[in-house]
């Protein structure tokens, strides 16, 4: 049987050179290796490196291994929090967020949107006091994407404040000035196209300082995934457990593979690709761009309204091997969603987009 | 080059079945199918059944999916203690599940005893309105066991309150009675031969019951690793994050394979390499057992005293493509410590002796 493609919006296709990869490990036993030898300090220092470089991170923010963006949303409120987030709430995934820091006994606030549509980001509606304020860079579950511009400006109206980016389906695609962040985070089954299983943090400095205030005022920071913690480990190259060592592998492998293609071609790709997509959808006569402003529509993950039930073009690509996303929640039924990573070629976008098409 | 045999206790040898089916999950795609799909959920309760019947743990019992044994330390402790738990304390890993109580300003107590010894296990010495007890059945670091009897001991004494076993390095090997524990859990890379990157917790409907208690109590159990969350979702047979789906898929496989050769067999054969290690390491004469009570020596981890620097034995070994582990913490260069894991046959062991008696 001929393998599918995936374009679900995560896990997805994985990265094209990560089967590879993965044999490599094999034959050089990644995964029996002690976690804190100095070949798994390899691995890591050789992604932090990578991650840096396609990114423009700066040299003086830490990057951490932890098991998903989830957890990372918990040690975020743990870390970075006594008691006021304000959350940017506008699909399943930022709500989410919020929604933890209910759990967490906190006094979370938020700005709130219906699905596809992004809230006021006017920063005057932000409370003084706010110690941190979260985003999306891009809402998987709506293909709403936030404009990294309006971060900016709510930078400048509260430097105090820290800011938390995820950058979940939107990392390393999506480019952001970290400089004016505290925080951001994803996951590699997106758009690093490697199996699921490992969460990465980047933070600044004023983050780790304002763990450190946290503690010392007396509060519990947690136990090992502390900020102290995961530096103090960080600067030997080690995780704070025994991490993924097979992800942090791969993704040393599959960053170099970007680094090698480089990012300015990645991106420009991705533009292609997401215009390519967008146009396919608004000329489908059963399909329609769910994200109504343009300037909100991600760049990669497309998301379509459909006019009948979605599991028939689901099932219809299906059987010529390409694999869609379903809508989200309460648009299963309703909508595709339609993922174009970094693992997705051109070619591959055009087929999916003349098979749409066709249907 | 050949392949090193890894007796390290954790990470450690991979399961010798493991390559092949990496290969399967390749050609199955499973790195890239939804973590939410009827695929997936079939990883997962396949490998709930596998545990279950491998390890006669009671049907009414749930099995969860978490990211490490790290992680359920406190996931034990956000879940099932609201301020009173008891730990007793002989290696720096159950130590350290104390120091995460400690970590989350709880008030916790102990039994503590030195590396190689285990704690008084007398239950009139845990105090009476303990909340939940816990101990390591392998202590890793130390090759020290907890006798099973004495957990029994304990269960009868203190009936309200509930017990957490750790069996990172000993499950499957060590027979354990659940319906006498509440909360069991390890990590897939010592005894099951997966890559790290899996947690397994197994909880009883008492636990779950304490959790909800907590809740119902006003105080925060945590956000998406709550056991309610847990159980919801462990109820449709899906985890509650992006979880490492390969880990799930391997271990579907490795349960089946042990399975197949039968728990017997591999206790059987447990006892015999445990015993020729042990052996080994008293008839050298560079090499003394460190735990000198021979009731509490682990079978699954055997550690040595060395008379000189054990990096000596340990580089003359990995000369040979056999790679043992150091001794911990501060007995580094001290002592060697030998996995004798399912995945190392009878022969691996016999070459590890015979090359050990040579050195």
């Amino acid at each position: 049987m001929p393998k599918k493609i995936f374009f679900t919006p995560g896990p997805s296709a994985i990265y094209f050179t990560v089967e590879a990869h993965m044999k490599t490990a094999l034959k050089e036993q990644v995964m029996e290796i002690n976690h804190r030898s100095a070949q798994a300090e390899g691995y890591y220092k050789t992604t932090v490196e990578n991650l840096k470089a396609l990114m423009a991170i700066p040299e003086d923010y830490q990057i951490f291994f932890l098991s998903s963006a989830t957890e990372i949303w918990e040690r975020q409120l743990q870390n970075l929090v006594i008691e006021k987030s304000f959350h940017y709430c506008y699909g399943a995934f930022s709500n989410r967020f919020y929604d933890f820091a209910a759990d967490w006994k906190l006094s979370p606030q938020k700005a709130a949107s219906d699905f596809g549509s992004l809230p006021n980001t006017d920063p005057s509606l932000i409370p003084a006091d706010t110690e941190l304020m979260t985003m999306a860079l891009n809402e998987t579950s709506t293909g709403v994407s936030f404009p990294v511009k309006d971060i900016y400006n709510i930078r400048k109206a509260h430097p105090d404040a820290l800011i938390a980016v995820d950058g979940v389906s939107a990392f390393p695609v999506i480019d952001l000035d970290f400089s004016q962040i505290d925080s951001a985070y994803f996951s590699v089954q997106k758009c690093f196209g490697l199996p699921a299983g490992l969460g990465v943090w980047i933070v600044s400095p004023r983050a780790i300082e304002k763990a450190n205030q946290k503690l010392a005022a007396g509060h519990s920071i947690g136990s090992y995934q502390s900020l102290p913690n995961l530096l103090k480990n960080g600067l030997k190259a080690q995780t704070t457990f025994t991490a993924n060592v097979l992800n942090i592998f791969l993704l040393s492998k599959v960053t170099a593979d970007m680094l090698e293609k480089g990012m300015e071609v990645i991106r420009r790709e991705s533009k292609y690709k997401a215009a390519l997509l967008y146009h396919t959808i608004e000329q489908h006569p059963a399909l329609s761009a769910f994200v109504t402003d343009k300037k909100l529509r991600s760049e990669t993950v497309a998301v379509a309204n459909t006019q009948s039930d979605s599991g028939i073009i689901i099932n219809a690509l299906k059987e010529k091997g390409l694999v869609v996303g379903n809508g989200y929640g309460a648009h299963k039924g309703k909508q595709i969603r339609i993922a174009s990573f970094p693992t997705h070629s051109k070619e591959q976008i055009e087929l999916l987009a003349d098979t749409l098409s066709s249907l």
